[in-house]
């Protein structure tokens, strides 16, 4: 049963993160190969770097399809104009759908990969299964970021390796309280609200002063 | 005998690479270790990435010499401009051989990186042999150009992820039917010819219009 | 007895590259989240890349949360401008206290790398060890400057991976000659000695004339 909780939330995080590569890589003018490349990149790389951390090799995204079809998929949608009109006509809403896709395949990457260290034994340390679960969440974005030349959002985006961080406590504290389920939507969950609310109410760390 | 063969191919697409790099490193003012440093990453890191992948640790670049010496020996060459002269005097003839070498390193290190997996055991699954051959033709490219500051090959110049997608699968259906030798050069090639051809005739496919 | 050394210098690498990692940071004008990320990313982004390529996964940055809680606490401190101010309250200063910290954690790195492969067992491949070595030396500062949108070091600084190179040689020569504490102070220390060195007196290398 959790096993497929967790196949269904990694999709959603797929299709979640291979949208915002694929509007990333629109608003750069890629072609559609392009789009579809970086797409599948950002949904895609965080569960790689996550397997290779754990030692899960070849990584579990080299090995069952659906997840890079989902991801391909997904971003050949985005690279027409109709589709992304629907996900949002002006500035102000595509903007928006940007942020929840990228804040929900946050969420889902951040939950996902610490369940998967928990499968895989790491139980104990602590330490580990929050770092895990905060790079599976991030991994995705910083390839995204740095292959299409933008300064990656985890250095830009108040809250946002942040978030990662308060949910995968958030799923750590409610597993050990509630059970699997409350964890993950409640870990998850809070990643999306942490986001929300600092787009919403721009809240900012202080900036250097050199 | 196939060992040979690929140990062969692997030289042919490490000096390949290494040109590529460095060439890409003189067009970016770097001094003759610069150029020899990214030579040697363009070289070898798509290999790299491919035994991270694979699980077998540590790659083979760490282990045999050969390949890190041949890429270094073929920069420091490149560096000189008397050797840059012969490989092309004009603006035109020098893109030429940056084409060429980039696309037989593409070539054949798609196909190497399938054939390592399939000589690690991994024979049933078929999405996972293209992705690694991809994976491993794209992986030296990318670094080349996420290192150099450049927007990568394969997000830019149409054909380049899709020809190693397209070598794969000649590969895989090659082998099948002809065997091994056939697979290779048929592989290998088809991701040649169809480099050129893109770039010849300039196909293109439908960019993203905002 | 040396694991408590390894431990030890393990920890100056990490304050010195967090500390290079975090002035970056500001300099690019990161809020503080931003700025810990990257002394965090710098400080243990070598040992991570040298743990995945022997093999020793989960990488020990992973396990052992003393690596991180240090770098992200070293990034914090150098937030606050009353500390920068201590680093150095003029330009030169600054750059001075930079340069330190970086040829210092590209030294102690270079050695702990070689270290951590003899550990693992491999001792007879002069080459892995080397290799390896200035992959650890180098990789914290390359995902810096890769992830800050920077040139990396290691294309434009002249003598720095040459340095690591030199100071991986002059470990394992010490090592065979003399043991394991003149060796790693000899190896570090040549590396900081040639960057200073290079620093000083502007050795530079013959840049490519396109």
């Amino acid at each position: 049963m959790p096993e497929s909780l967790t196949f269904i939330l990694e999709l959603i995080g797929t299709v979640s993160f291979a949208v915002s590569g694929a509007m990333t890589g629109v608003q750069k003018g890629m072609d559609v190969f392009g789009v579809c490349i970086l797409g599948l990149t950002t949904a895609v790389g965080g569960g790689v770097i996550r397997d290779l951390v754990l030692g899960a090799v070849p990584p579990s995204t080299f090995v069952h399809p659906v997840y890079a079809l989902v991801a391909v998929g997904t971003a050949l949608l985005v690279f027409f104009p109709s589709v992304r009109q629907l996900l949002g006509r002006r500035q102000h809403a595509y903007e928006l759908v940007l942020l929840l896709m990228d804040s929900l395949g946050l969420g889902i990457f951040t939950v996902v990969g610490i369940q998967r260290a928990l499968d895989l034994g790491h139980r104990d340390n602590l330490f580990l299964l929050v770092f895990v679960g905060v790079v599976t969440g991030v991994g995705g974005g910083v390839l995204r970021d740095v292959m299409a030349g933008n300064m990656p959002y985890i250095f830009v985006k108040h809250f946002y390796a942040c978030a990662s961080l308060i949910g995968a406590g958030v799923f750590l504290i409610l597993l050990s309280l509630l059970g699997h389920y409350s964890a993950t939507i409640g870990g998850a969950g809070s990643v999306v609200a942490l986001r929300l609310l600092a787009a919403r109410y721009r809240w900012s760390l202080p900036r250097a002063h050199q």
